[in-house]
């Protein structure tokens, strides 16, 4: 039983953006066990999205209603709940800051899958209006209220780009030196140079600016967490009862990697690498996720002290290892297809995460027993799975060719 | 005279993004009278934050179809015009790129005033919302449209920040050594890392960030130009009629430091000086910006070249100094009032400008000629001036204050 009863005594209260979302459900229905006090917002963009795509969850989740009943019969807490557009409705916005009076916002309100900022022209342009604008007015909107809100953003480990030339990714910033008029040798800290993959981690490296800037202007308390590829489907609390259950996307635009080869494997469609498989990645589980928000607000920065970055990611895997592995546990066959993305075809990757170390996270990593379990989900709901959906069809550019196996091209 | 009545061989078909403006107006006359087709897309958005503002041009600027009609007169030349808002209307633009099939388009179409970006929440979000979707609608259509065009953009020297620890601030790029996993230290040429000092600065540094990305996804062929303050009124071809007269801006928000202190000179207003004076800020005079502009067009990067970055500017100058030789020119006298800006109150600024000059420009510098013209035209029109305009309103926080002289202070 995952049920923690005892309120916290630094219960705070937690404004949830996107708490409708993938990582953003599980951590509020995780906050909100902790003892916190969880209020959401979200404006169903991504369920709407499923619609435009014609592509569902694997896994039948429920509407807000229903899990926030459930939710309540099960742990006899409340989470609350607010319909609304960030991007859009910034009065709205202000208001419900103005009257919640949160101690924290933590932000997953943004068009979050890179295939699907490339998909076309319009979806392009979407990308960068919802995201800029969602999460400049959350700023304005807190320097507004007058209140001293810690923010908590989710960003990407895809700002830094992949392949660095032998340098291990420190966490957000990078130590320089360069040279003065006079010749010397100065040594500097800076952000990183970001080196963004596509529409969607550009707007994420946008961002940064934004913090960076009214971090500075207005001394705005502000966590940027740079996650890594998420894995998993459950976490403690949306095991708890089957109408909590988390979203599963298998799709060629939100699913993910790891999540996608072993859901082919469960379907009996091949698992598809794209190009040669040589790209390394970041991974995390959907638990670490929501374990590292929980640290993320239990260690917040001083006001007026900097941006604080986290890489947020347990481990490395090489893409082609990953099919290999699934391949071996659920026998499933690996199809190399055309990369859809334009990007290196190989490239390695190392990356500091000690931060979240030192606050305490135990990664979780990649583990049978955890890949089973997402396998018996997949298998579990396989009867729900649209095969025609799994290939991935954006192209990065009309040149790029999408990442369909050959035999079953039209 | 100042008109060019031979085509060029290499005539260009040139759009103009925010043609109706400052720089955009004297670049379109600039570009026609050298004998490129010149088309001008505006929505007049400047003019209707006159309206809002209830501050005019101190000039008087005529209505785009008199301004296109003395042209016409004058030269013999036609510029063709759409009203178009950029941020709103992507369908529209696409369309006029398909139509018009331009060679090259020059995008001055972005908010432009720090002070008015940090006015208040409704005008932060606004410098956001446009500034960021005019930018990407141009990139995202010239994408679609398939064709091969330069985009020439209108940046800011305010991206880099000021203070730079004894640098002489490069073209865009920084060279830099980091260090290795295994202790080895590599060279590097990064983008040099901004440091925004309002919103508007925010936002020309996440144009970086896109023009950053499109060229490295779509190969497009982009020159960035970081520009310094500008000084001056007219150009060669505004001179020609009255009614190709350019606009100039005396009041808080939109009028810059040099003009500013000529016109407060010109209609016995105290010369006003933020803080002690101690900033040190790039300028360059309007002749030269659409010269430059022109030697821009004329050096396009290769197609998969990175972002061509010039730093547009021609000389720096410390405000202090600036107001004490207005005040010797005109006898004015000068006020040192609070600084509504959260900046240092002193810096020393080092400027690269070798790229323009490897390409022909011949800086027009600081000098009492100018400076008069300058001057004579603020006492020519002193009549059409609101005193009550004069002061800078928009504070950067809640804490600073406006730059009022004491004595006036109501």
């Amino acid at each position: 039983m995952g049920l923690n009863n005892k309120n916290l005594e630094t219960s705070k209260k937690i404004i949830v953006l996107g708490g409708d979302g993938f990582c953003g459900w599980p951590t509020s229905l995780h906050l909100s066990n902790l003892g916190h006090e969880v209020v959401i917002i979200d404006n169903f963009s991504r369920r709407k999205i499923d619609t435009e795509l014609e592509a569902e969850s694997l896994t039948p989740i429920q509407q807000m209603d229903t899990r926030l009943k459930a939710w309540e019969e099960v742990s006899g807490k409340k989470i609350g709940f607010y319909e609304l557009d960030l991007a859009d409705d910034y009065d709205q916005l202000l208001e419900v800051i103005k009257g919640e009076k949160p101690d924290v916002i933590v932000h997953f309100a943004e068009q979050r899958s890179a295939p699907y900022s490339m998909k076309s022209p319009k979806h392009k342009r979407y990308t960068v209006n919802n995201n800029s604008n969602a999460t400049h007015n959350v700023l304005c909107a807190i320097v507004e209220s007058g209140q001293d809100i810690h923010l908590v953003h989710l960003g990407t480990m895809g700002v830094y780009g992949y392949g660095t030339a032998g340098m291990k990714i420190p966490e957000g910033y990078l130590d320089i030196e360069v040279k003065t008029e006079t010749g010397e040798r100065i040594e500097q800290q800076i952000l990183y140079p970001t080196n963004p993959g596509s529409i969607y981690h550009m707007t994420k490296s946008q961002d940064q600016l934004l913090f960076f800037y009214y971090n500075k202007n207005d001394g705005m308390r502000i966590t940027d967490l740079h996650q890594g590829i998420v894995w998993g489907t459950n976490t403690v609390e949306t095991k708890l009862d089957e109408r909590l259950i988390n979203r599963f996307d298998y799709d060629g635009d939100y699913g993910t990697v790891l999540n996608r080869f072993l859901m082919q494997a469960a379907v009996g469609y091949p698992i598809t690498v794209h190009g040669t498989g040589g790209q390394t990645r970041a991974f995390i589980h959907i638990q670490d996720t929501v374990r590292c928000i929980q640290l993320a607000i239990e260690n917040p920065p001083q006001r007026e002290e900097r941006v604080m970055i986290f890489n947020q990611m347990t481990e490395t895997h090489r893409v082609q290892d990953l099919a290999k592995l699934v391949s071996e546990l659920t026998e499933g066959e690996i199809a190399y297809v055309p990369n859809p993305r334009k990007e290196a075809a190989e490239n390695d990757l190392h990356v500091e995460n000690n931060l979240f170390l030192s606050k305490g996270l135990k990664p979780i990593t990649l583990e049978e027993g955890l890949l089973q379990e997402v396998t018996d989900v997949a298998r579990k709901y396989k009867h729900r799975a649209d095969k025609s959906k799994i290939p991935a069809t954006s192209t990065w550019t009309k040149d790029q060719e999408p990442g369909i196996p050959r035999d079953l091209v039209k």
